[in-house]
């Protein structure tokens, strides 16, 4: 690992890692903020949505300011593999920038693109290196893309996250333009296995012992057409998913919606992760 | 004046405006955020530093999470004026992001650089056709160039500004390689005008009646050369001026240094604009 940045802020650390990848086979970059104090500390991961790199949240959301408050720390994954070598397309929702943090199976996507893997089992043992971090109490949560990326892997591994919120997410990639192109693209070799990237059908399959936290503008040009947060919950009602789903007014799709409701995400997480 | 963008922020609004500017000529935006209420609001402004424009502390400073507590009004002009007509220099530290709070008077400068009439004069009456501002409760503060703008404009118009605060700000125009080089471009004419525009100086023939407040990083790469705090240190005592200035052991001069004290910043202004 190659510490690229390694300055102050808000008393704690903060942190970008450059490395090589076995999951994704390419080198790749996160952004770590590590509190003030010994440790161990609870960890919250919190994966962007499409076009991004760890760079638009740990910049924009302003999470790190209750993190401190809270001695959280927060790890920000990008959201593809990187690199030259690695297949991409035109379209911003494909290929790099958007990984759906899932295994792809086909080609080209195959060889690199294992979003779900380097998050939930590679980058962990990273930050272990980093940091004195607490598996045992980490959350996830995640903001379009990434918001139905916190809520699968949330769902597909429960003895790994204690807490799960989002913010804005795709509901049901199965039932959504951007979502089916992304599962015909990565997984097309396979469309059985696509239940299992998908949070409305997984909330069904798999469930959810816990409650669920999920905002939501009710000004955000995605809504109806990418995002459908109703499927979300109608799944949960019927799963039995204690979903607490809260449409803001006013607010967009924007980072401006996410650093406004940052705080209340950090502290429902932290009344489960102390 | 044209409302680029009108969202939800913290329970107020974030705006952002173009209009046709008076004092510089062209076509400028700044951003604007609007607390949560009925007004009318105090105001602070924040004048960013070399290469910005509203967008890096609109997005990046966090400032509006802590502006919404306070019921205070946020102003994030640009650093210069813009457009094709409008003179450059090849270097980041002069011309387009570089306007320095200051009017040229020489040329090519002179037509269109005017950020100190901009910011003093043409703002605030745009501001309060936006919103209901109080101009009898205003602050000002910046980051860099934009804090090296604050002190200045401040002791220039004492009445206009009631507190004033810095982010690692220029001490000293006259005293370092970046601000020599923009006087002699822009005020290159009249030498005899250049200690107006220097805020060491300005101490120490204008004064301010009241505290200042300046935080500095420790481990800014730009310290020694272009910021030089002992130089403001040095003046206020001399001057007989309340400074405090704070050296923050491990930050920087990014916005990770700039968003881990803003939040002191606010609550500092607010105990004066209150």
């Amino acid at each position: 690992m190659e510490i690229l940045v390694d300055t102050g802020l808000h008393g704690g650390r903060h942190m970008v890692v450059r490395h090589s990848s076995e999951a994704t086979g390419c080198e790749m970059e996160f952004a770590l903020f590590v509190p003030a104090g010994k440790g161990p500390f609870p960890c919250l991961y919190y994966l962007s949505g499409l076009t991004c790199t760890w760079e638009n949240a740990a910049t924009k959301a302003g999470a790190q300011a209750y993190a401190a408050q809270a001695g959280l720390m927060l790890v920000f994954p990008d959201t593809s593999p990187r690199g030259d070598d690695v297949a991409d397309d035109a379209d911003f929702s494909l290929g790099k920038g958007a990984g759906y943090y899932m295994t792809a199976t086909s080609e080209p996507w195959a060889p690199h693109y294992a979003m779900d893997t380097y998050v939930t089992d590679e980058l962990p043992r990273l930050v272990a290196e980093l940091a004195p971090v607490d598996h045992n109490r980490t959350g996830i949560t995640g903001h379009s893309m990434g918001g139905h990326g916190a809520l699968t892997l949330a769902m597909k591994n429960p003895g790994q996250y204690r807490s799960v919120s989002a913010f804005a997410p795709i509901a049901s990639l199965r039932q959504v333009p951007w979502g089916q192109a992304a599962l015909n693209a990565y997984r097309g070799d396979d469309p059985e296995s696509h239940a299992l990237y998908d949070a409305a059908a997984l909330m069904e399959s798999h469930g959810w012992a816990g409650p669920m936290l999920v905002d939501q503008g009710a000004d955000d040009p995605f809504l109806d057409e990418h995002l459908k947060p109703h499927l979300l919950a109608e799944a949960a009602e019927r799963a039995g998913i204690d979903l607490t789903l809260r449409l803001q007014p006013g607010y967009d799709h924007s980072y401006w919606f996410v650093s406004s409701f940052i705080k209340d995400h950090i502290d429902w997480h932290m009344a489960r992760l102390r």
